[in-house]
């Protein structure tokens, strides 16, 4: 493994292919703890644009390297590290420096992935599937045959939902943008798959059984999110994990007091934080096998190498995509 | 007791002061578990505006008889009556029909009042101290110390919080339109009042120790409800009862997505549906002795008879009153 690597990097906020920029960095030797780990792939998430804009919540003192997901594979391994071998596939929990060419981390930071895990789709599984995964565990007790309602549908969170509510029995709503995904999102298991046209509420109630919905996912904000508010069941819940459209939510009060609605909020970076390890570990069990077996799959529009940066950014902000822009090292 | 009484009807739905009107309508004999009660007392709600403009989220058959709460006395009781008697203060938790000289009801349905029962304020029980205690017992799990935030500090349900909460050792933070209620408010509990000039949260997050408040109660809507929402704590819970701004719940997905806050709604009806008998008979065990001591105390602005139902509707509607409006009969 060559000492000095490419990372993407940025000293300021700001537009995201004029701010991310190439540079070299030495890597240090690895502690006895420690593990090196070659990148394989990485993608380009929202999160990471509003990062390098400077929108993000959390500000990592700059000079960065940025992306927060990736998998990578051991390339060697410390004195006293007994967990993890040489040639295993790995993803780490750290919310920065994934678009790079190699890192060290600590042994213990890493989570170890199976032989057989498609890489590109590894570098995916930390932030989209448990998103999925756990807004459908945590805010409503649902059975199968319960519908659930979504916006942003062809989106890493929005695929993972559809395919992760079909194992679980329960059916989906899907709400995009573009009618040429219908047919897509259909063929990875969405029961119902309709187009933004507002006002959508009439016609989710109508597919749904007369608002039976008990559960609503929300990614844009503005009039989408209230036209699925107004298509849930009473006492139902409408969780924002995102918001594309950059429209607050605007609620009417009467959906509040009479029909008694929650609305909540979800961030995966927040539950990771407050998960106890083994909680974490378990959540993986389930996941990580949907991977290796394909069930959970994001389609991936392009593959460009770290050196092509800007191309990526500009292509990955492109509304008109229907997979995802991945970095692709080595 | 007459067999022809005066009540206040509409025929349909409309400005309040123009489709109410006066009526005479003959008592019916009471049946052997029935009882005659004589009205006393019966305030002008929100809601019962709300309904005479048909702006409610129930509409009665019309025509209706108006008022959703009040007061009288047991004036005749039916021969198979033990649990009540004649001269016996009571209430009932029928919404609708309250305006008027005297009602036949089931012995079953009425809440009993200790004789030294203020009857006046005993009018005013059955909504809003209710929807005061529920919200705070209900959304969070409050301990002496903690902040409470809440608009229309000095609308009945916000000077039941201000009182109740004192009484439970909370801290209540009171947002007001008119600077000349705040040291009436102070005198009857508040700790802190405040005017609404926008913006406000980060005043209130200083007043509460840097956004510390778990709880803020919005009876308004609009900006007043999102400054409340900005100066909670991670994790708050903001509960709409009411929205007399007429504007609906702005919430910036960030407050939802990266500060987890949870919005949430009540309506004192919904409540009354779902509850144990025990669980209400308990509550009015906490709340009439509150009354009977005049430690839970609404002000009144003027009483006006059945008969002057215009003047005491316009009255009622002026943004301007420091009490309540009442009707008195007899």
């Amino acid at each position: 493994m060559k000492k000095v690597i490419k990372v993407i990097c940025h000293h300021e906020y700001g537009v995201p292919e004029e701010v991310a920029r190439v540079e070299s960095r030495e890597l240090p030797a690895i502690a006895a703890d420690q593990v090196l780990v070659e990148m394989k792939a990485s993608p380009i998430n929202p999160a990471d644009i509003n990062r390098l804009e400077g929108k993000y919540p959390i500000r990592s003192p700059l000079p960065a390297i940025a992306g927060n997901e990736g998998a990578g594979i051991i390339a060697q391994t410390g004195g006293a590290v007994s967990n993890l071998r040489v040639g295993q596939p790995v993803f780490s929990l750290d919310w920065v420096g994934n678009w790079c060419e190699a890192y060290v981390a600590d042994a213990n930071s890493l989570i170890p992935l199976p032989d057989d895990m498609p890489l590109e789709q590894a570098a995916m599984l930390s932030v989209n599937p448990p998103t999925a995964w756990r807004m459908l565990e945590t805010f409503v007790d649902l059975h199968p045959g319960d519908w659930v309602i979504q916006n942003a549908a062809n989106s890493g969170v929005g695929r993972a939902v559809i395919q992760i509510a079909r194992l679980r029995g329960l059916k989906t709503v899907n709400i995009v943008r573009r009618k040429d995904l219908i047919p897509e999102l259909e063929a990875e298991g969405a029961d119902v798959v309709i187009t933004d046209e507002i006002p959508l509420s009439k016609q989710i109630r109508d597919l749904t059984g007369n608002g039976t919905a008990p559960l609503g996912l929300n990614a844009v904000g503005g009039e989408s999110a209230r036209e699925i508010a107004k298509s849930l069941s009473d006492h139902g819940t409408l969780v924002t994990y995102g918001a594309m459209g950059l429209q607050p939510l605007q609620m009417s009060n009467s959906l509040l007091i009479f029909k008694d609605l929650c609305f909540r909020g979800f961030w995966i970076n927040a539950w990771y934080k407050r998960a106890e390890v083994s909680e974490i570990r378990e959540m993986f069990d389930h996941l990580i096998p949907l991977l290796t077996s394909g069930t959970l799959k994001v389609p991936i529009e392009k593959t460009y190498p770290l050196t092509n940066v800007k191309d990526a950014l500009i292509h990955a902000c492109q509304s008109s995509r229907t997979g995802k822009i991945l970095f692709v090292m080595n």
